[in-house]
């Protein structure tokens, strides 16, 4: 199709578009889509699984460079249990499901969470936990 | 004074009253409390540190039965490190410091949601991580 090149998507409709393109990025480690999905805003958050808080979007996207750096030949897809919105706030819960290059499946339980603002929905709540035991199997707390 | 019991708070007139409440709850291991301050809908998700989602008020409600009705001689205080609301919803970002009843304390990053239903403001979602490293020590995803 000649020179152009694909320019990346950078503005989301709503909140699944921004999703998708997160995990996308995520899958792809295309590090400017993942700048485009979040919101750049000092109050961003971002928790990786087994890790402390991350916040404001220099420092959240300085933990996506690394992560998207090193990760590579997997699979993400983010299955959305719980939609709960109000105006332009809208909160997803589910579970990630990850598929590593030799086959293994693990499945990790997110929040992400997305404001409209001028410039289309962003991501600005990232809380992904790591899953060691199953609901039933040990102390909850 | 005299013979009256104390009646337990119910209704909770703003975010911050509802989260004192469910600290409180826990704290003082008072499942009436803890059930006043969860919205009763099904939407409602729980995800305590290292497990998977809990939904709907009944399911969340035994495993907050289960986890009062076996802890105890501890303290657990949350210090919001980000407000983010939109009208009737509003979402709290920070974490938990649990202190053991042999002094030791963990930090232990925490999603809390809340909207403002008919009968005052009832939280929704509540997601903790178990925290294993810091931020800078392992891979991040």
């Amino acid at each position: 199709m000649g020179m152009e090149s694909v320019a990346a998507e950078t503005s989301f409709a709503d909140p699944n578009a921004a999703e998708e393109a997160f995990y996308r990025a995520f899958r792809d480690g295309d590090i400017e889509t993942m700048r485009a999905v979040w919101s750049t805003t000092a109050d961003v958050v971002c928790v990786h699984p087994a890790h402390t808080a991350l916040t404001g979007y220099a420092e959240v996207m300085a933990s996506w460079e690394s992560i998207l750096a090193t990760t590579e030949g997997f699979d993400i897809r983010f299955l959305c249990r719980h939609e709960i919105g109000e105006g332009a706030l809208v909160v997803h819960v589910g579970v990630e499901e990850i598929t590593s290059a030799d086959g293994n499946r693990v499945t990790v339980p997110a929040t992400n969470a997305y404001r409209r603002t001028p410039d289309g929905w962003q991501l600005f709540l990232h809380h992904a936990s790591p899953v060691q035991v199953e609901a039933e199997a040990g102390p909850l707390h």
